[in-house]
């Protein structure tokens, strides 16, 4: 199967003190599919995962899969510089999960599709059951590498191999990855502040995190461009590209994102190092800016 | 006057032995005009600017404006690292041509709006008559700006400010430049193999190299995007971005496809170093390749 | 104590299943030691920590301070893109080590001083008893931030703060660095390549991995360049590099380069994804390369 | 022969509404043999090549040859992003100066080794009884290629190659052009701020702007260096550095070093855009500020 529409990159719940809150976990659920949220990306960037130890990795990972559904498509990230702790984690999700994802490891950056899909290879093969996607977003792993050549080696050596989460601006590289083969495989795109330019070069599966926070926005996107109405949902894009600027200008979108959860119905509690969160004076701040742009409505609720 | 549809980024029209041919103009326009292109970019990245002398510079505006029509926009390219160079071009462009355009200083970078609206401000004083076009093209130039913050600033400044040839694929900045002052300003998408994912953002003007070769293609697109069927516009899209891709193979974009004019039927002769231009049975080869995935039909004629 | 002279970037040994061996610590300080190096740098990129488990790079640390002696002094590096992970390996740190340090976070790159300085002076607080050392890495970390900056703020937050491990070739910020406060901080220098440049600028502590290999050759450096013989002096230089680019071309320097100390005595084994090791036949061909450069009698011991 | 010591890489006067006033240049030779001056670099990067017209170019090479004498050894830059310029340039110099130079053209960016001999070969020829540098200087430039590359290539096709004017701070690759064919070529080492750092390397010839303002300062750290006084020669050399960083200070090096010349004797003028040169009154304040870390005595006389 492969998923499409919005999936949302989940947070890593915490408590107050920053200790996981896993709890949480049961309720972020149901909030996703009552917002239409098809899948749930955990323990990649957005989730704080180079913040959690392996322990605390496994904890989410285990904690979504207690409340799996059908409804949910899980896709859990367990990429690590280390080979070795990518596999412990693989090997770990393989009986908890829908499939598995990875991004290149990220301090000896890797600069050959050879290596990088040698260490894909590995990975996948600790899970030998899930699907595979590779998680390509350069701007923080540091490898620029073109995706449609990575299909074609990756596409024979790894039979797990499922798609891409494709978070990149190179249009190009991301059109030719959804030929690839009669588009065999699943690109999802991942860069939800262009997700209308995606629409034409037939993207149908998005992975981010403001899909946590703005899913009816992004569906009401959808929607309009189906029917033609290309200003209107150009219109709507801004908005949410302009939910994101707001928030970053509060000192980083990564954190405040995760703060703003809780004036929705899921507290995630605050972000670790080196994202911040914020007292609630300031979130009341926050949405008084987003009531004046007319964001409030296309919240996800 | 808001220019509109595709502006074609022209060739420095050459004899064999790298000499200017101007003579080739009065064709090229008509060849243009034929494939419905609405404007002419000239003396930019595309027409070997910063190979030529500042007297060839002035012999291409002067060649275009010898071949003025209302059918033809003639917008020249008078930027240079030197700002004189820069005044000087623009002054003479200023009774032959319908606008000017500059890109920043190249040599030492800009890193700040202040400096480059200040650039912008000189250059379009030396043409007040004419409206004035910022080249924003970051990979070539280094000036790495918001272009939205750029139009903050330029629109108060700059009283002949038109808009801007936007070559970049930050689409956040490009729908920010578009949405500014209600549209006011023309914003001018200057990246051809992507033409598709700026459709659904309310581009309505391109600028490029390839709409030399493919215009019918690109109008093709244009309609089925405006149809709905967007399988078939990413089909062709695909097909623009494989012509760019096939002719770059044979030693470098830029040269290859300057020589591939004569097999259109305007014979633009060689380009000048860097880039290369290659021998007939060489662009035989080429053209099997474009036969090969049905490229042949959608040339421009 | 400020350490001085050469300080080795030790690696991680293994056995040849890739499991760790630190039976072998014992007498690889003693190869040190034999080989006048004044201190070893554990758990830094040489010594693979990014691919090693938190469990493992505690036993690396455990392993060095059981064969503690006053002949060498012991800086374990802690950092990781987890706070919270650093500060247990801080702690860990604690009563084994003679200093810590850290490098900045390398996935969500730190853009300003404050925030590196917020990170350091939380992990080094978890080691209070230990001086602390900021490992400055630009290329590696991401944090391309100035360090005489640094110093200006982390020597009034952080109380432990001894020095830099400054690996970066930019010597205008070393110089500065230098003559901070007077000199009151200990700026090892990390680029064995250019030891010899670092000399008229008053280095006078490096870390590296070349001095576990060529710990005489360096000491020979510093000599000729004491004793005002330049030419000697840069003639030695030159073999270094060119041992670091021989090794190089045999696949990547960090592998290569682990495999090479089993000829040197200590077995350290192979190396981790993405490095390799190579067979025994291989480094007898790069034993002869050296050998042609005259290089084997600088060899350590 | 060699060129050996100090070159100054020269300002363009200008009258003080931006035209050339190269009747100031008689003054500043005798100025800058006065001061022990070797060599001067004209029409480059210091000389504001990229502002100037090529008639200004040429008017300045005039300049320079007029006032030639055996005292001081003339290198004309002739470098252009437009080959036929370069040439044009060459040809010109050819019978007026002692040497040319060319750095890699800076808009289409060269990328291979290839490229740039086929560029560098040509522009020589232009000039053939002249010595032929390359001007290295990846971070104006954008050609980060390795020198000791470019030498096994260039030595071989370039009769009249002389040597590199080296400004990058990839010392490894400096010590490698150094030692190529047993010192066979002239590096000139291009960074003022770590001239110190050169010395052990072996580097007998500097090319640089601060060596306009500061020749007896550089003359005393070299002095020092071979004394083995090195504590004395950091010290100038952080002095040296200093000076670049308060002129910096005060709206950016190029324009504010180029008005400082007035007050050194020979009133060089305004810089062009995008520098910029400051009034009078500025400049006093400059002055007490390098007074107050006891600059004043080692400028220039």
């Amino acid at each position: 199967m492969k998923i499409k529409n919005l999936v949302a990159a989940t947070y890593a719940p915490m408590h107050k003190d920053g200790y996981l809150n896993t709890s949480v976990i049961k309720d972020y659920s149901s909030f996703l599919i009552r917002n239409k949220i098809a899948g749930v990306f955990m323990n990649g960037s957005t989730g704080d995962f180079v913040s959690l130890s392996i322990e605390e990795r496994k904890e989410i990972t285990l904690a979504w899969s207690k409340n799996k559904t059908s409804n949910l498509y899980l896709i859990d990230h367990v990429g690590s510089p280390s080979l070795k702790v990518s596999k412990e984690l693989a090997a770990y999700a393989s009986d908890k999960v829908d499939a598995i994802a990875v991004l290149a490891p990220y301090y000896f950056k890797l600069n050959t599709i050879e290596k990088l899909v040698k260490y894909c290879k590995e990975v996948a093969a600790a899970a030998p059951n899930l699907p595979f996607y590779y998680y390509h977003i350069p701007v923080l792993s540091g490898a620029d590498l073109n995706m449609l050549e990575f299909l074609k080696v990756a596409s024979k050596e790894i039979p797990t191999l499922e798609g891409i989460k494709f978070t990149n601006n190179n249009l190009i590289d991301y059109l030719h990855c959804k030929n690839f083969e009669n588009g065999k495989f699943n690109i999802l795109f991942g860069f939800d502040e262009i997700l209308l330019a995606s629409l034409p070069l037939g993207a149908d599966g998005w992975v981010g995190s403001t899909y946590n926070h703005l899913a009816p926005l992004y569906y009401k996107i959808k929607e309009l461009f189906e029917a033609g109405k290309m200003v209107e949902a150009a219109k709507l894009q801004t908005k949410a590209i302009r939910f994101v600027e707001i928030l970053d200008g509060y000192g980083g979108f990564n954190g405040v994102a995760k703060g703003f959860m809780k004036y929705l119905g899921v507290d995630c509690g605050p972000s670790r190092f080196p994202h911040t969160t914020l007292p609630d004076e300031v979130y009341l701040e926050i949405k008084t800016e987003l009531d004046n742009i007319g964001l409030l409505d296309h919240l996800s609720k």
